[in-house]
């Protein structure tokens, strides 16, 4: 940590901080310029509440050396790391496309849309977000009768599929049945989810939140990490902007920024960013090409009867359409893209 | 609703969508512009699918007519609603202080904190919020104790307390000790949990997210009112924009918007909006101005030793000055601001 | 337009609004549901003061139900619009890429970037932006030295040049010599130096502004096109946002937006709009895979001793391995892009 | 300046850093911690290039210690600048109101308009604002004559005007004229035109770009400044958010912000700011209570009529109202407010 005095802080406050952080443990050096005075700390690897810092008389501001997340960092492991789910690796050289519904309306019609995105050359379902409006004991045989229709799907079609889950109590009844669980954007920082999913035996599918930052993802991936569950991805679909014409604005240069600050696999989410499957096709095929290990993509077999989201959905042909695609993208950027004309 | 159809929609297209509508039960008005052509659709009261209508051969887009709230709207009830408290009247003529620290730090401290926010003129004690990084079950004994110590805290300054709930299970636990059930920014869409707080017999206090628009909170606002609670307040805090040198951007304008849209009480948070003491008086005094029916202000009684956000805190001093200043600011707007000088 | 009157606006205040626009010269349709009562209006053509109708007693609001643009959409003119540029057509197969350095630093250094730009494919010179500090009438004969440097490396190299035009004033030199006269984002509204460049003989690049919606961009363009010029292109190169990691947000989704919403090409700018040369490559991919018709890179001989934005150019070496990358996606995309291999 | 190693950073590459810096004339502190080299710069006065340094092999990046304004600062200049606008004392005890329309319609209609505000107690007039949509020189008489109706209005009323200057070609016709410059917040960083208005000899406000920062608007007002003209006034008006409802949202945190780090007056605009008429008088007894120094209201005679931005015009009769009650808002904070009932 670097602690920056403001101008004209006098002598005695100086040594009051240096006193105050050397009580911490750590080791001050003091550069002394013309117009301000600048501590630099050499830390023992505890925290120093840069809050109790800044309310001391001088301080003008503090200002932080590393940042603030470790196991996710590339530093502290410069390899990828490859997520294995049930056999389909995300992360290394193929490109995952998970896909399906957004609401899970049925077997049947469940199961359809499973094997025709399979046939395209999708490796997991999508298998819809689980938002109770009540609390979960109301509805907690409701979920647990679509996770069984999930895991019917998987087992017919043998795609592994990934569930939201948004509470920590659902953690454990989600993770019997899940491949994959998803946390929502909405719960990026919900730390008591955070720590369940950090607990569970099943890879995590991390969303970064409308308003957080890249670091803030990080740092959240990081708390999960920090639970021992190293099996983390990462999954970009947009953040908040002024522009009203798409739900949200996908950050395209947070790919390729992860992916340099962070071992961890990428995967971008084009239907629920951008909330219109016009143009759900370029979105996914710029993510693809900006270096992201997977996409999450909304496919309906009739989009037009769906019950939720239904403007956001590729029907089955263009998907398949899309994967084609996807592939020749893959392939020009030194990835491979499973399907159809294997 | 309104459709706007595409420029060179054709007759057949058109008489689709007509049908589509008259299916569920409504009314179509035809009107053909020379570049368009538009349908009023007279409604039966049950919603229409706009993603459905959109998703229809030459449909350009839909607008919808009424607000999506109702029981929120002033046009429902033009009265302001007064929401009390205890016995504390939130949303007449008294603008209401609720005043705290951060966290809850241990029951003499605790108390001491209390009673300087009292002797000051606040009116209600910020309780602290209860955020647990780990399941509720491993925490309900340490909330609890918390609860017990504000509950004492409330016997003996006699002013009634928030306290923050973040998940749905904690609801019954949290309605037995606190008089103010708080939703905070991050738990806005929590849907479970508002449900939860719309079945509790408490006030709800209801915090904008930092990337919710104005008509988000008040649609949020409705979800918790047709679940039977009608005492809801409404809290801006600062929604999320580019500017850096503040936590969050204070929607000042969100102020005098919520009172003409909804007849619900708009309480203002300087403190976690700004996050910098000292900027904390001046926004207080604008909220106020503003037409706020209330503030919630941190304030600690060492602020250099909070455990949390120290960096916002006021010194009981502090916030004993303001609170001059702040009835000052009241009775210029028509408002009353009990304490001090009475 | 739609007119939506207020829940419970009087039958007079009905009539009134009704007379006010018949005044006007268009219909008014009349629509009464249960709760709103909505006027459809059919236009003459001429424009309507929306805010003079919402002002009037009763109206709570006006829809356009037109776009606010008509020579710039797509629905005017459904082809793809190729601009040529001294031979070279931008908005057909082929994907165009302009580079070169962020300022002009003499004639020798850079015809050495012309050169290499070219050798790697590049088909225009990214000529550097004109932004003077002060009044043009002291900058104009520094302006002038080094637009005679931009055309004698065109002289040498047969690569036409994109410059930066900053104030009306500057307009007609610029347009003696720049083969492309580009608007930055910071004048995207500037409507005295839109009008000039509308009647200027030259092809406009037109960036949109960081706070700018791609309605905004496209309204901006119908006033280029409106003034006579026909020679509009439009360019992406990032929107602020609370995100601090990247200079700006790219708006990747506006790419396919734009190509669904006009006819004219689209530029993306992966060098300002990230200011960090690590992300430009992934982002230059990203931005062709999404359909864009041409990038603006910033490439350096020697980024380290780069007067303006070391940060974000490329070196020669990395812009020709990154123009072999970008022809593989072109290719994967149904595209072209020259150079290096053919 | 501060310079952050990357971790694993060689001690040829440090050394390298700390030659170039050296060759820079400045010295150079190295603290060498267990994860991270900081070096610490003394400088010389003259300013470093970071992005050259950034660059460097091993370097993850700078950090500034020093502001990146310095005239403008509160630290340079402790004490309040009072800028005197001939008579009118703006930041000082006074809270100074602009008002009046928002374009110049003819000069009995303008002289209605300043008699009007100048009864409700107005010290200034708001003078319209001269944006061209074509080159200056074919407008140059119509805003000629627009500058002489303000000043024949300000030779019978006695009140100063403030008119708005977008282009350096302007200035000095307009400095003939107007009492402010006031620099729209499309301008803000339009270097050529602050070079101009700091060359002349009127006062400036500032108006704060809709997406610029704290910051930024202070780097501007420093650069005008740098320019010899000492009376700078800062303008907040909104920055662009999320949030639809309004046409921006006002940074109400700014204004206790603005004031500590700078010694120069702050205005507000709460009419171009809202966009909306209602919620004008509100925000502005915010500003007011917040510590602004002054206000720039739109006020028309027939806001029915406007030829521009009728929806934000508050009525002669409503000002005349808001007047009252900012003079008790002004009193509640300390300070005072001209007019009605002296």
């Amino acid at each position: 940590m670097i602690v920056i005095m403001k101008q004209g802080a006098t002598r005695s406050q100086i040594v009051n901080v240096i006193a105050r952080l050397e009580q911490q443990g750590v080791q001050v050096h003091l550069s002394e310029g013309s117009e301000r005075t600048v501590l630099g700390i050499i830390g023992n690897g505890r925290p120093i509440d840069r809050a109790q810092i800044e309310r001391m008389e001088g301080v003008e501001r503090t200002v932080p050396v590393l940042q603030p997340f470790k196991l996710a960092s590339r530093e502290f492991h410069p390899q990828d790391t490859i997520v294995s789910v049930n056999g389909v690796r995300v992360g290394g050289k193929q490109v995952v496309v998970a896909a399906g519904p957004g609401a899970v309306e049925g077997y049947e019609s469940f199961l359809e849309a499973a094997w025709m995105v399979k046939e395209a050359g999708a490796q997991l379902l999508r298998g819809g977000t689980f938002q109770p409006g009540a609390p979960v004991s109301r509805f907690q045989g409701a979920i647990e009768e679509e996770l069984r229709i999930l895991a019917a799907a998987r087992e017919e079609t043998g795609l592994p599929f990934v569930a939201e889950v948004n509470t920590p109590e659902l953690v454990p009844l989600m993770a019997t049945y899940a491949d994959v669980l998803q946390i929502g954007a909405q719960e990026m920082q919900n730390y008591a989810l955070l720590h369940a999913v950090g607990e569970a035996q099943r890879p995590v599918l991390l969303t970064r939140g409308m308003m957080s930052t890249v670091e803030e993802l990080l740092m959240s991936a990081e708390y999960i990490l920090s639970h021992g569950n190293e099996r983390v991805m990462l999954c970009e679909r947009g953040i908040r902007t002024f522009e009203p014409s798409t739900r949200s604005t996908l950050d395209i240069n947070a790919v390729p920024l992860l992916k340099q600050l962070s071992h961890l696999p990428v995967i971008v989410d084009p239907s629920d960013s951008t909330g219109r499957w016009e143009l759900v096709g370029a979105v996914a095929k710029a993510a693809v090409a900006a270096g992201a290990d997977g996409l999450l993509v909304e496919v309906h077999p009739h989009p037009n009867q769906a019950l939720s989201e239904g403007t956001q959905s590729l029907t089955p042909g263009s998907f398949a359409q899309l994967m084609k695609e996807l592939r020749a993208v893959a392939r020009a950027v030194g990835r491979e893209l499973l399907g159809g004309d294997r």
